[in-house]
């Protein structure tokens, strides 16, 4: 029903099926992968009213099982580009995995898919940061970074009575920070 | 051997085969495309000494095909994803498929892929734009964007001896930018 590709990888095609409803994808080596492409084979669609919640999962310092919801596949929207790395310092969200003891080995993640009602899935908010393939949300990415380094960098901001002496060193206006 | 996804759309796995190493998939309704995987299957490998080059082919505005190079695939590096969203306006590039007469409709694009030498695919440049999925493009993308701002940024630097008395002007050491 599902396939997985990791760019640069070969396909795959044959999830495990760890429930009913429950389709796990194996990623080797997933500290090099950058981006993972999931889709519906186009054999069997989702049951009507029904979609696929889509997780990565991957090991904490501990061995743990971090699951991060990426997004969906739906039988309207059948596949998606997901961005995995830099994932790995994020939080886990919560998941329909909990009861599955899939093994963690250090090296290797998961992508999981979950056929959920599309009313669940409705209300189930991605991670931002896996967003691919939109012109918007990479404009939105770009605007978060230079929010980021506005606040970055004025919590650096003195005024001019706050220095202390040093002709040499050279000063930037904050608000030129802050219209760029 | 090739199968060819459009981020958001069913997958395509039976490309039109135009010569006995040529290989096109139809892009239809293709302004409303961000991104396309090309894969292969994994059934059959690249005969020893070869890969594919993938170009996109759309029609210009008098109706002719434009052909831009986005890049390969090899028996070592059997998928790639490429963002085609942009490439509109870009210059056609030298192609194989100069005698093929795909037909060309105004919505429809391609994505055609030749089977070559990999001493030949070595030779050739795909057009930038189209590169994803590399941290490294990302990361470099990053570092332009950034290098770009502490120019602009520097460009209104000023020490103290040339700041005209206003003491509630946040200024912010140039340093901590360069540093970020």
């Amino acid at each position: 029903m599902f396939g997985c590709l990791v760019a640069g990888r070969l396909v795959q095609a044959a999830p495990q099926q760890v429930a009913e409803d429950k389709f796990v994808f194996d990623l080797p080596d997933y500290e090099n992968i950058n981006h993972v492409v999931v889709f519906m084979l186009g054999t069997i669609p989702f049951p009507e009213g029904m979609g696929g919640s889509v997780y990565f999962c991957y090991p904490d310092q501990s061995g743990m099982a971090v699951w991060q919801l990426l997004g969906f596949v739906t039988n309207e929207k059948p596949s998606a580009i997901f961005k995995i790395s830099g994932l790995k310092s994020g939080k886990g969200s919560q998941h329909p995995f909990g009861a599955m003891n899939i093994p963690q080995t250090p090296t290797v993640a998961q992508i999981g898919i979950s056929v959920e009602l599309l009313e669940n899935l409705a209300q189930q908010t991605p991670v931002a940061s896996a967003a691919v393939s939109s012109v918007d949300s990479f404009t939105e990415f770009t605007q978060k970074m230079l929010d980021n380094f506005y606040n970055f960098a004025s919590s650096f901001a003195v005024t001019q009575a706050q220095m202390t002496p040093n002709p040499s060193e050279a000063f930037i206006p904050a608000n030129v920070v802050l219209k760029w």
